[in-house]
Parts: C-alpha cells; sequence; structure tokens
C-alpha cells in the first residue's frame, strides 16, 4: 500500500470533491469501527481500569511518537494534548524564562490569530514589560535582533499558503541569541519537515487538518530532547508531574517530554487520531508532498485558464507554498457559498480569499478537473451571486 | 422518570458493582449511538459544515447551560472546554489581576494537587513575589486575611471526602477582600451546589466523573455575571475572541462567557458529554444527595459492622461530606486490588486510602450490600495478602 491517493481508506460522501482537509480532515474509514469500541469496550467495559488496560495513560505519548515521524523529530520529543493554542502559550512562556534579559516576541502578520492571541495574553499576564512584534512575513529575518526573546511563527501561511524557510530563519534565530518556536498546523501532514534539522527549540502543531484526527483532536508539542530538562512547564499540571499518583503537594516536573502534558488527556479523541493516524502506513512525507505539488500545479492551471476574475494569492513557486492554493476575488465568500453548494468544498477566509486545500491521501486528478470545472461554471454563470446557493461556511 | 435508581441508562458490566463513578463515570446507554452518529453523520458526512450544521460552535455554550443548571448558576455563566487544570488556571489568573496589591494565594493540603501545580506554575510565571499558602482543611477560614488575593479550594476532599461550607468561607474571603475561586471536581452532579447563592466570583469542575462524559471529557469554567466584563483572559485564545472569524491581529474578548473559550473545542467528547447530561432530567440534586446519603450510610454501616481494620477516613455526619466515603487501612493499595479482581471498583489514594464513591443514578441498596459482602471476605480470608489479586488500579 505505498500509492497514493488512498480514497478506499476514507469514508468520504458521495458528490462531495474535498479541498478542506487543511481545515478539517475527512473521516477515516476505521475510525468509526475505533471509536465505537473504545466507548464500549473500553470506557463502557473497563471503566476507571482503562487508564491502565487499555493504556489511556501512555497514550499522549505514544501518539505523539506517531505524529513525530511524519515531522522529523524523534521519539520522545512529542507528546499529544490540549488545543493549538494552549501549546502556543506552553512553549512560547518557556521559551521567554530562557532569555529573561530580552523583551520582544517577534511574529509575523501571516500568523494564525490565535498565535499571536495567546502571546498577546501571556505578555499581559507577565506584565515585565514585553512587547510582541508583529512584522511581515517577508521582512522576518531582517527584524531579528538581539532583542528578541523568541521568534514565533507559523510555517505555512494559513491565508496564502506561503511557506517560511524555517532553516534559515532558525538559524537567523539562533545567530541572534533568539529562541525559535514553529507553528505546524499547516505542515504536519502537509510537506515534509525536517524539525531536528532544523535545530528549533519548539514546535506546536494541531491533527484535525492534515492528520484527520476529527474535529478537536488533540494538539502536540516538540520540545528539542538536549533543553528538556531546562524548560519550566509554566501550566504545570498533574499528568505532567514526575509521579502523578504520589499526590505531591509540590509540582515536580517529569524528566521527559511528559512535564509537557497538563491534565486528564481527551481519550476518545485522541483514540480516534491513533487510529486516523493508520492512513499514513508505508507513505514518505516526499512522496505526499511531489503528489500535492502535483495537484496544487494542476490545480493553478486549470482555474487560471477558465476563470480570469481570480487572482492567485499562494506563491506560484511550488516549492514556495505549502498544500494549499488561495484565490483572492472580490466576492468570494459568495462564490465560495456557492462552490460548497455545488459539492466543492473549500473555504473562505476574510477580506477576499478562496481558499483550497490538497491532500494526495484522498485527492485526484480527475477530482481537481471536476473542481475546475464548477468554478468555472460559477464564475461564468455568476452563481455567486445567485441566493440559491447560500451555504454557512465559516471556519478554520 | 424521576426515580432512582436508573440503572437501566447505564451500560455496567455484568459483575460489575461501580464504586468508582467518582473517579470516571460509566457509560451511559445512549451515548455509545449518540457518539457513533457525530462521527459518521456529522464529521464524516457534513465535514467542514459540522461546525455550523451540527452546531459544534455554540456547544461548549450549550453544554455549559446544561452543567449550569447541576451547579446553581445561571444560563450564560458557564462554559466548557479544555481541561480542569487548564480552567483552574484561568480562574486564578484572572483573579489575582482583580487584587494586583495582594500577594497571597490561599488554598490547603485537601485540595486536588494540580490545582496547587497549577498555581505553583503560574505564580512563579508573573515572578511577582506571589505566595502559594497552603493550610490544613480545617484552617482556612482562619488564616484568611487582607493579604490574601484569592482563596483557591475543592469543595470536596478528593481522599476523604470532607466538605468545605461553601457560603461561609466566600464569605469570609470576601469580607476580607479576596476573590473567591471553587473547584467542583466532586460537587457537579455529586451534591447539591448553589453557585449563584455562594457569591464566589469563579468555578471550575470536570466532567468525567459524576457527570460521566467519559475518559477526557471537557472541563467547565463558571464566571459570576456581574464581573464578566472585567475578566481578563490571560488564555486569550482565538475562541474567546469577540470575533474569531475577522481574523483580527489583535485579541478582544467576546463580552460573555465565550471568552474564557481558548482554542478548538473537543467535539466528539464533548458530544459525549451533551448525550450523557440526558439521565439528569426530571431529577433534582436534593434526590440525589439524599439517596447518596441513604446509600453511603449504609456502606459505613455495614462495613463498619464487618471489617474492623478498616478506619472510617471520611467525615462520620453525612452532611459535612461529599457522595463518597474513605477507609483508611495499612494495606489498602492491595485490599483494593483484591477488591477490584472481585468486581467491586473502588480506587486507592495514597498513602493508604480505599475510596468509595456513591452515585445513586446508577447503585442501589443491593449493591451496596453485595459490595461489603466482598470486603469482608477479602478482610476475613487476608485476600490483600494473596498474589492472585492484583489488578493494576491508580488513576483519579
Amino acid at each position: 500500500m505505498a500509492t497514493l491517493p488512498r480514497k478506499q481508506l476514507f469514508d468520504l460522501p458521495e458528490g462531495v470533491i474535498y479541498l478542506d482537509g487543511n481545515s478539517l480532515g475527512p473521516l477515516p474509514k476505521s475510525v468509526t469501527a475505533r471509536v465505537g469500541e473504545v466507548v464500549t469496550e473500553e470506557w463502557g467495559a473497563q471503566l476507571i481500569r482503562g487508564w491502565n488496560d487499555a493504556k489511556w495513560m501512555e497514550q499522549p505519548a505514544r501518539v505523539g511518537d506517531q505524529v513525530a515521524r511524519l515531522i522529523g523529530a524523534p521519539a520522545g520529543s512529542v507528546v499529544m494534548g490540549d488545543t493549538l493554542s494552549i501549546k502556543v502559550y506552553q512553549a512560547l512562556a518557556s521559551a521567554l524564562e530562557m532569555r529573561p534579559d530580552r523583551k520582544v516576541v517577534l511574529s509575523d502578520s501571516g500568523n494564525f490569530p490565535t498565535d499571536l492571541y495567546m502571546a498577546q495574553g501571556l505578555l499581559a499576564s507577565l506584565n515585565q514589560g514585553h512587547e510582541l512584534k508583529i512584522v511581515a512575513p517577508e521582512e522576518v529575518a531582517g527584524a531579528i535582533d538581539d532583542r528578541v526573546a523568541a521568534v514565533m511563527l507559523t510555517e505555512v501561511d494559513y491565508r496564502t499558503g506561503r511557506l517560511h524557510d524555517m532553516k534559515a530563519i532558525t538559524d537567523a534565530a539562533h545567530a541572534n541569541g533568539a529562541v525559535m518556536i514553529w507553528d505546524l498546523a499547516h505542515s504536519a501532514g502537509a510537506i515534509p519537515v525536517d524539525l531536528a534539522g532544523s535545530n528549533c527549540e519548539f514546535a506546536v502543531g494541531c491533527t484535525y487538518k492534515y492528520l484527520n484526527g476529527g474535529p478537536g483532536a488533540p494538539a502536540f508539542i516538540y520540545v528539542r530532547p538536549d533543553i528538556m530538562g531546562r524548560v519550566r512547564p509554566a501550566l504545570s499540571g498533574w499528568l505532567g508531574h514526575d509521579a502523578p499518583f504520589a499526590f505531591d503537594l509540590d509540582y515536580r516536573p517529569a524528566g521527559n517530554i511528559e512535564r509537557m502534558r497538563v491534565g486528564t488527556p481527551p481519550v476518545l479523541q485522541t483514540s480516534a487520531l491513533e487510529e486516523a493516524l493508520k492512513v499514513w502506513e508505508g507513505l514518505t512525507m516526499a512522496e505526499v508532498r511531489a503528489a500535492s505539488i502535483r495537484l496544487s500545479e494542476k490545480f493553478i492551471q486549470e482555474v487560471e485558464a477558465r476563470c480570469p476574475d481570480l487572482t492567485l494569492a499562494s506563491p506560484r513557486d511550488p516549492e514556495a507554498r505549502g498544500s494549499q492554493v488561495s484565490f483572492a476575488f472580490e466576492h468570494g465568500y459568495a462564490a465560495m457559498q456557492a462552490l460548497v453548494a455545488r459539492g466543492v468544498i473549500g473555504d473562505f477566509r476574510a477580506p477576499n480569499i478562496m481558499r483550497f486545500g490538497f491532500t494526495p491521501l484522498y485527492l485526484d486528478d480527475t477530482d481537481i478537473v471536476a473542481a475546475a470545472d464548477i468554478l468555472q461554471d460559477i464564475m461564468e454563470n455568476r452563481l455567486w451571486d445567485d441566493p440559491a446557493y447560500k451555504v454557512a461556511n465559516r471556519v478554520t
């Protein structure tokens, strides 16, 4: 099973071409039975014993190892839990303590807003004169100086798909003594990531997009192994304790990546994810990337040939973008509603971005051409202006 | 359907008497089908459209209202999400900002460790000279003075079941100008709580115990409505933003309880919980409490008559304890293993506490007597010393 696509592994609704796996991945077929089993055979039959007998307690690290494999991280360096927002907070709080003499957090205007919001919330709490400096994506490298405590970026821009040079920016951060945090929300399962090779200190990401973990699937955090012992968890919950079941009154962090755990893990969600990750068996990210580039190049070609009113908002060079393609269009919101009504599901990002994700696990050339056909029809016949095509569609 | 128990609503394994609903509630029967439906009909068929069409986005506040009803809170004052540890952090961080001139957080040694750990982590991050003062439970009221910024307590002691006087302690906190935070982990669904009447500023709790939401079910947070607008969320995630889908670069909190949301909510877990809460329809907490007291009184009576080596570690007055009964026994860990092996599931808390939860939704007098019979057999025949009865059992 080394070929792409693997449509047979997914439950895709009839008549839908799904170009929104960058927002919420579709349901892998085997997840349905697995979740049912966790509910009835584990929770139902084992009750509290499930924590041991069904190995729920080790699940966050066990699944973390599976994710690690897809992002170029060693075993034992990634753990699952919470939401991406929480993991951003953990990483940044720890990073700032590693550079107590510096007060600038550098990010860019292409970062997903929750990363910026979490930073704003943390800095306001610290009340120690920190500043969140937000520059344009292309200005990041030049803005790193010796005042910067941490550089915090999302590798792939959620709107345009523009890709940062992870290695070059991390090197620039380190050359200036700053700690590097990468958000891999639109990278994990989308493009090859060499986390270990980048040498960044922290990385975080979510698993409900390209990793198909389901709505609200847990996030992950990576900590570079050599600094693990120096990372103080700001969110020091009991399951990050060195001995959670000793019930000590004082916190003492676990010696390994488990210290980034916080509270009781979401077993149903993590089990869905664990099962969903099986669709990656026998695949390399290089294969996935090659197929993704082929699909996205074809889509751009087809759309530009048919829809002159749409303007490519993603980098034209496929090596400079992630696994999504965005087009700007004044009536993009309405056009996306019409597309969704016609079974082509992408999404819209304010103010005018129509966003299409390419996930070669379950898409092929036929889908691309069919989607372009429908888009052409909507544009040529101004269906975006037709009240019959109004479907709410708004979530990342 | 106003009578107790309601065993027919639960999937309880044959041959098990479940006295650990205070740790992980059992599976309500209808949850199995509901979770299956969310996986296949919502995630699978609706894909990204589920956020709107299946109303996933409103779920945290909608389910919050259901929980509010069980803890004496008004609609619109409770929202679901994250873990209890995270919610403790949110409440305490906000509380401390309401009393910037004060540096003491007061808690007690009966608090669940993660609450203390999260406070330690927050105070270390703030680095502003705060102190976490931990006193014995009976010393709390006397320890509240005008240096205390926040009093943070769990109403029901996780080891002994000892119950704090919520109203009296909250009044003492307020008389001294301190903010009050209650952790309702062992209260919600266990005992009547009059959150509005207590006038406390914040409350938090989990839903996988007496509310039967399943392993890793989301936590909740309550904010007293009149202070909502003054509460700055330290964990300022995008779903707490006033307009999450505007994707502004600056955080601006929602005007209502939604500001305490952080990241993308765990839809599968929250759906399981939402369905599980239906078992409470038509019940009052006063009925549940009366039945719980009857069961726990009977258990104490039966155990004390049969097992002289066990010492009651809970308050003898039922009005002074929650819905659990604990016995101290030197070989408690091994004795609990033997009990579990015999189908009576309670749990153990270091150093020597055998803990039994009474949940009248699915327990009756027959269960209590049968459990006492088996416990008697284990004690009289020293089965706790028998290698045949070793079953791992360790999680809250």
